[in-house]
């Protein structure tokens, strides 16, 4: 094989928003398979904000990638090389192959997909982690009522409309929360009861005027100042999922004060509501079974819809991965490798 | 009747501690009970934190007292003259008689109690409204599981004590968090596994030892410091019900920064927190007869002790109530009128 193995290293802890030196761009030798192992080669690679956790060695919920490794990432990639009897050469895999061209891994750390079935890079998005991430939080923590008013931001993202759209079809008031009106418009396309622009003025005005029988789930996944306008907004009893605070992941210090905690608990315990972080992993072993077979579903009678954000070529994931971080991305990121 | 029904109004909104301006006292007529109502005389008045509440407009949980008005309470009181024939004079019952020597109520309304079960003024304690809070708050959201570590604050409190030794029952490691060496020792007296000083200069230190498989309930009564505290020495998929905040019942304003509110967000996240609001209201339809049940049962096996602070006179109630606010009470506070 005369190929090579470009490669996406972890080269800095990022401080703030990554920069491009904190990665470093490597052409290796494409890895062997051993027995019972697969060699892949990338077509997608999917760029998520918890990755930005993985390049911090604070306390998270899982450990760090250490200086020097590929930077980690689920992947759709086409089996090169098979030394196991369960993959041919040819086969289209969900995999964690991380930020590089090609990877190694044991075939039955790999799931094979079913291309007629729906695009496979939908692997990586709405039938995939953030599809799941989506269906687990809002069945499983929120519990919403036919009639209720559910609201998620970041909504034109993969886990945000996955979220608004389940909720639809569980009878829901779907309510949601997107940056600048082209986002805004795309939600009433999806079929949301109502679409906020949290860019705008008088964002929470509009948020208030969205909600006229206030908010019983709120699917939390940015926090910031969007929290801060839904807050004050969620009825007694509401259900709060928390899956990601991406507004933060960049934060280098607490910001400035006051200090709003105490009025937070005060929310908690005046409205009896419920918080509850969560990751999918969790899950996966009760549910991901009847999501994929629900969803799949879904998509193929046009109920749930997607909409992608590709980006060509590898060497540009780091610039991709920024801008899915301010929220200039435009739906499921991925990289087209 | 010669008596005169002596009464503790709210004067005024308190800002900050309460203060003797806050309230009047006045003589008024003793009421007349009508048709299936009883005239109560007040023995022992309850006074808990949620009080402080009622006092502000502040938006809560429940509507406030108007100014003017007879400061709400539970009391236990004697039946001195009925107009129902299910309360008999003598009767001795549970009701909500409020800030004053005499009521009428709804016979109803009240719950006759039996001398020879228990000590009545119980029924505003281990056995009433703050016992039931602890019952539900620990068996319906914190669940903990035999051999986890549940810790409470305010722990020689109504609320604290009985959290501490139901976990016990239930086979959890107990520990107590209170305010100076003499509460600490009454905590080692009552069966917790530790008790931690939370004035002591090295309290988080000590908490750190005292937790050495970390915190898989924290039962939230105060807030402040010690949540700060215990924040860190959480579990993952730990439990926090919330039933109280009295370290910021007198806060006329957030406290300056930094902003802690993302990080208390992050710790949720990352640590798949549960925090759940309550009051114990929402549980009583199906949990209040278990619990009295089970709890007299402990009570009178000497499983379930408990410590009362009396306070003679209604009119020193002003001062006993910010005495516990300030956590200078010493277990549960009552006015013997």
């Amino acid at each position: 094989m005369t190929d090579t193995n470009t490669q996406i290293l972890l080269r800095a802890r990022p401080v703030g928003e990554p920069t491009a030196e904190d990665f470093s761009i490597v052409d290796s030798e494409v890895p062997s398979p051993a027995e019972g192992e697969v060699l892949l080669r990338t077509k997608f690679l999917s760029l998520d904000p918890y990755m930005r956790g993985r390049m911090s060695d604070a306390p998270s919920y899982a450990a760090p990638t250490a200086l020097g490794d590929v930077l980690p990432g689920a992947t759709v990639a086409e089996v090169v090389e098979s030394r196991d009897p369960s993959r041919q050469v040819g086969d289209v895999v969900l995999a964690y192959g991380g930020w590089q061209s090609f990877s190694v891994a044991p075939a039955s750390h790999t799931r094979r997909l079913d291309p007629s079935a729906a695009p496979v890079s939908t692997a990586l998005g709405v039938l995939g982690m953030p599809g799941f991430t989506a269906y687990a939080g809002l069945t499983q923590i929120g519990r919403p009522k036919p009639g209720e008013t559910v609201v998620v931001a970041a909504a034109t993202g993969p886990v945000g409309a996955t979220v608004g759209q389940i909720a639809k079809i569980l009878g829901c008031r779907a309510v949601g929360i997107a940056g600048g009106p082209e986002k805004v418009a795309h939600l009433t396309e999806l079929g949301f009861d109502a679409a906020v622009d949290h860019r705008a003025p008088d964002f929470k005005e509009q948020l208030k005027a969205a909600v006229p029988e206030g908010i019983d789930v709120y699917f939390e996944n940015v926090g910031g100042h969007v929290w801060d306008a839904v807050l004050p907004r969620l009825n007694k009893f509401a259900r709060v999922p928390v899956c990601g605070l991406i507004a933060h992941y960049n934060d280098t210090a607490a910001p400035e004060g006051p200090d709003r905690a105490p009025a937070l608990m005060r929310h908690v315990l005046n409205k009896s509501l419920l918080i509850r972080g969560f990751i999918q992993t969790e899950f996966v072993r009760d549910h991901e079974e009847t999501f994929l077979a629900e969803a799949t579903g879904w998509l193929a009678e046009g109920r749930l819809r997607y909409r992608e954000d590709v980006t060509q070529g590898l060497e540009n994931a780091p610039a991709a991965f920024n801008r899915m971080l301010r929220g200039q991305n435009f739906g499921k990121t991925v990289v087209e490798v």
